[in-house]
């Protein structure tokens, strides 16, 4: 059976995540979580990727939201907003758990992996979210204003901003982490998945890594597309393609990806793409992309696995 | 008009304090507070006694548990205990806000002091809540099991353990905070009042200070009893005073603070204490000292000044 080494941002590869742990042990799986995201707010170290991830494969997940806990309240954010404090992060009561220990444990002398095995193991999880580096490694975004930190970017502007440029700061002198890179079965082929995030602020991250290469050389790279038609499942993934001078739709995620990946995962509403993308010299396999529920995860997880054996 | 310098600890004081403050304009007013219970917990920064007296002040607190913000939620306690962390300290969702708030101001370069102000202005509190010293000070007890720092004999033993002794670690180097030695009025005197805290854990601490004396000499100094009868009205007080050996009422009181004032206020169902406590040398003014309500807060502070204009 082969392994998967899953690359993964937040939303969208949280679900397909969820779908491959409900498929896989927790030795064929390594899902390797998108940092770039990650960044410092009131004093706590935030992780938003991986807690999306942890979330979805615990089950704790909101499911309209999108993002942070299920059966969420807000009181501490109210608080927060009387005493003067900066409130333009949502930080939900029982996520707020989450971050003080990851704080405490990495104020503790913890690497962030170590952390992040300490909460997903209390939350019990069995399979690997392994952050992608313990490197800091930091998105950016090019505005009429300047360089914008990524939270900046996408929270507290609302992604509203038009983008000219993207940069992963401290990308060049990170090294992927070695749990990732040590992830190999004895005899079984390691398969690397590209998961249905935004290619441009949650992948990307993960291929600036300076020894990126020792992860992909000589492995099976199949991605799926975070695009259905010409608009993204969630976030800001279309916009962005848009500024960035790509085609908003598969296409463009094939022609973004395309020296780093044999096949192409899209959706069945866009196999009018199939040749152009097949002309970039990506194989095109069609599914149904939108898992809006824990079977159709599955059954997306399921399909990718047959894609790997057939 | 008499400016007043209280010293002050959490619940008993909280509630007097709260009464001097509808008396007194925030210039004849100042709170200097206990910090010996202050703790870092889950990399928090917490001041129980100085955020009590905020609470108490802004007319936040908790009527019935006597600590914490009333309409309180307990979310982030129960995914915190979930998730494995440290659970026996109680952080309501909503105080919570206040913590994090004051880490992040001190990792900023705040003094604990400058801290207070920032969190007590944005709660809307005229007067002067002022931490009785910016350097570190820890109150300890000592048990069959060793010295236990305040917030584990408080908190997780809930006051079980038997006391032998009571130190005050850092006292002897810290200084009494600048704005409580500068407290004076132009002409008007200034009194000192000792506030219905528990005399061993919340005031000890203050006067343990190395130059309290520069505060106190010369000054009248007027001390409310928190006991009545042999209870106290909230806390371990007596428990704490039988276990070192000290009268449990308001001539035990009288004793512990025998050297320090020059009045104790008892309440009028101690009357016939009265003797025994002048025979210390030591005035006695009787009140009703309970102070279920804000008026009986009110009443209480105006009895106080009363006394001290008389």
């Amino acid at each position: 059976m082969t392994h998967i080494l899953a690359l993964c941002g937040g939303v969208g590869g949280a679900k397909l995540a969820h779908g491959l742990s409900a498929c896989l042990s927790p030795e064929q799986l390594c899902i390797l979580t998108n940092t770039g995201d990650d960044f410092v707010h009131l004093g706590l170290h935030i992780s938003p990727d991986i807690d999306s991830v942890a979330y979805a494969l615990a089950g704790l997940s909101d499911p309209v939201r999108g993002w942070g806990r299920r059966d969420e309240s807000w009181q501490f954010m109210a608080a927060l907003g009387q005493l003067g404090g900066e409130d333009w992060f949502n930080l939900g009561d029982r996520d707020l758990a989450t971050h003080v220990l990851r704080t405490q444990y990495i104020a503790g002398g913890d690497t962030l992996t170590k952390a992040t095995q300490r909460l997903t193991c209390a939350m019990g999880i069995a399979h690997n979210i392994v952050p992608m580096t313990d490197d800091a490694v930091r998105t950016q975004l090019l505005t009429k204003d300047g360089w914008l930190d990524f939270q900046d970017y996408f929270v507290r502007e609302q992604c509203q901003p038009t983008v000219a440029d993207i940069r992963f700061q401290g990308a060049q002198q990170a090294s992927v982490n070695p749990l990732a890179l040590d992830f190999k079965d004895n005899g079984a082929s390691v398969a690397v998945l590209i998961m249905p995030s935004n290619p441009l602020l949650s992948i990307d991250p993960i291929l600036a890594l300076s020894d990126i290469n020792n992860l992909l050389t000589g492995r099976r790279v199949i991605a799926i597309s975070p695009l259905i038609g010409e608009g993204a499942i969630k976030g800001p993934t279309a916009k962005l393609m848009r500024e960035l001078g790509l085609p908003c739709n598969a296409l463009g995620i094939a022609m973004h990806y395309q020296t780093r990946i044999d096949t192409l995962i899209i959706d069945e509403k866009d196999t009018a793409l199939r040749t152009d993308i097949e002309a970039l010299g990506i194989e095109v396999q069609c599914a149904n992309i939108l898992m809006r529920n824990e079977t159709e995860r599955a059954q997306l997880a399921q399909y990718c696995l047959s894609i790997l054996s057939s």
